[in-house]
């Protein structure tokens, strides 16, 4: 009899997104004919830009002929990407990076997800609070989380992260091996600082941490005194990985294209304190389960960082930020207080009194007929917030901030 | 201190293809004027055919249109392709496999490699020897090993395919929970008959074990009477997995698109006796580890099961199994003993007398400058054998085949 992994009987069930589909269906059935629209979806929905779309294009033809096919691709993902990405993300703002330092992969999401495979079962991981669930499931699925006892997990340290700490999470007090930190972060739409950063490099360095830096929004930072990457930290290449996307820089959710940054300086010890280099442990993983991404892919992802590429993506990051502004000054001008949106897609607000996150979902879809996600869905520490994203179309978000401005 | 993942340290270290390559540059410098051809390689040659790259075009420009722009789409594959699957790979011949069974991934090497995250940590693997080497390989990772003495794993099950049983593994004495089965088989070409797998459903309802079916090459399949599939054989559902793929099938390898089946019958159980369907198991585990493969590919894959895609590719198909053939014929013609190449695209040969498969190796590169694959780079009873492919052009495996003739 073949036995199930146990520790997935540990997974908590996503009810989030099932139950706000759940009430948001049975309002519009009641109202058949109202336009309720949604401020809740974490997808793109503007097109690939030009330059993206005719390198795709030219990339189809070349498999179609024997000169130019491409069969298996490097696991890392193709020289002509990784330089692209080393020159464009890191070395055009001084950051020493080298292209042999890149992975590229199908997505942020399957990066976060596999990289804790090259860690011990036993080490303890440190977690922002409200906090995306993908680092959570996959080490509880790994068996590092111990059960879960009223709305959390025995073995996992939280960090939470409030209006109190400016959505700033404090080093934890406990040991821990393993830290994610996402910035510009979702849900909260906060962006960690400089001095923030150095603290938490700090911190890793003294205790020779791992620090998982998901930075898949980056693009959306405006402000030129808000770090890009945890590597602008000096010590980082020592103490952290980064994970980057191509999703939301360039509407790729559906085409999928991503990278982390392993650098060489990087070590994990073995039990007799031999140091092992982390990029070499995560090249073995990816040559075992991974065959890279699509050849097609990779030109679509390289036509990003060609002058028309960047110019054209630029224009769509700033549409998403014109809809997060009329976003936030409609909750502001409700009364409300709003959290991010000015350097992310996402607007985090603070419920009002003492209404709960879900009691708010309901006057949003009730009152105003706008969908958005109750903060307590990513953790306890979301309690008494509420998500509102950026991604919908300047029409519709448009509409939407004239209701929202009517908040009572 | 963070620490390693112990069990990688047990991983040894894959010196297979690096030596050839090696040895194939130090011929190749010696005799800068000579034409060195690989019959070892394992990627396709021939570009994707014209009904799959106007496909592939056509979603390219979709995406580039708001109307027509597709975001993150379903974990699972969108269910065009799903359907198309479970009709043209099942329901036209007759076997009982639903699109919800199907789940589309970005190929057969992460599907096998992930799919043994859903085991218990202490289960019992079973393996063909020879065998690809990432089942092993994976399940190392996972600490399912133990450490390896004389070139086997203390933990792991050996099932030797030799020419003594026509390559067919006997179901293991000892008890074991997974099974990996792979026909036709990579590296020895054979394939296993429906008696032959029969046996191994039987065996494994009998012990609510799993297989896991690698079918990746059976598009090579000519013989009307050899299985495509493990769940042409009744009781499979209960007891099988199947992993097929469009990398050979369709020259996918650079393009990325694969799928596995898993029935909604097929149960594991935790330490209560509880049942738990692997379908759902393994939905869980896809949709937090995996955000689903490039709809532009998954347009592409949809077109091989057109009219034009099924005629193109099959064309391409027969292309190297005549590369087989002449291969084949001209190592028997030799007076060597060759098993496979005419339902796979692999020739497995023997060697003569008492020849390791290395010096086979070295006596193909200095006397006839044709490069292949030791066996016993595949495990110890691959040791003796030497395998050779059907992927190279048919020009160079014609003149391969002229030279192959000559050995002695």
């Amino acid at each position: 009899m073949t036995l199930l992994n146990a520790n997935y009987l540990n997974l908590q069930g996503s009810y989030l997104f099932a139950e706000i589909a759940r009430r948001t269906a049975a309002y519009k059935t009641a109202h058949p004919n109202h336009q309720v629209i949604s401020l809740g979806i974490g997808d793109v929905s503007r097109p690939l830009v030009p330059a993206v779309v005719d390198a795709l294009k030219k990339a189809c033809e070349e498999m179609g002929h024997a000169e130019t096919f491409r069969g298996y691709g490097p696991y890392e993902g193709y020289d002509f990407l990784r330089q692209a990405i080393a020159q464009n993300d890191y070395q055009a703002r001084h950051i020493d990076i080298a292209a042999d330092e890149i992975f590229v992969s199908d997505g942020a999401k399957s990066d976060v997800a596999n990289f804790q495979e090259l860690f011990s079962a036993e080490a303890r991981v440190a977690l922002q609070d409200p906090v995306y669930p993908v680092y959570l499931d996959t080490n509880v699925m790994a068996g590092r989380s111990g059960v879960c006892q009223n709305g959390q997990f025995e073995k996992i340290i939280y960090l939470p992260c409030t209006a109190e700490n400016n959505f700033s999470p404090d080093v934890p007090k406990e040991y821990a091996d393993i830290v994610y930190l996402c910035s510009p972060n979702n849900p909260t739409g906060s962006v960690l600082t400089h001095s923030q950063l150095q603290k938490w490099v700090e911190w890793a360095l003294e205790h020779k941490a791992i620090i998982l830096f998901d930075s898949a929004y980056e693009a959306f930072i405006r402000n030129q005194n808000l770090p890009h990457s945890i590597f602008e930290i000096p010590g980082a290449k020592k103490c952290a990985v980064e994970f980057r996307s191509f999703s939301k820089t360039a509407g790729f959710t559906g085409t999928r294209c991503a990278y982390c940054v392993v650098p060489r300086e990087l070590m994990l010890y073995d039990e007799m304190g031999t140091a092992h280099a982390v990029r070499d442990v995560w090249l073995r993983r990816q040559s075992t389960k991974f065959n890279g991404v699509p050849y097609i892919v990779q030109r679509g992802a390289e036509a990003v960082f060609s002058k028309e590429g960047k110019m054209q993506t630029r224009q769509v990051i700033d549409g998403y930020l014109e809809n997060a502004r009329m976003i936030r000054q409609a909750v502001q001008a409700a009364g409300l207080k709003a959290y991010g949106g000015e350097n992310a897609p996402y607007i985090w607000i603070q419920t009002p009194g003492a209404m709960t996150s879900w009691e708010f979902f309901d006057m949003m879809l009730n009152e105003l007929e706008i969908v958005g996600t109750p903060g307590a869905g990513f953790g306890l520490s979301g309690e008494g917030y509420f998500r509102l994203t950026a991604f919908n179309t300047p029409q519709l978000t448009q509409t939407a901030a004239l209701r929202l401005k009517k908040i009572k």
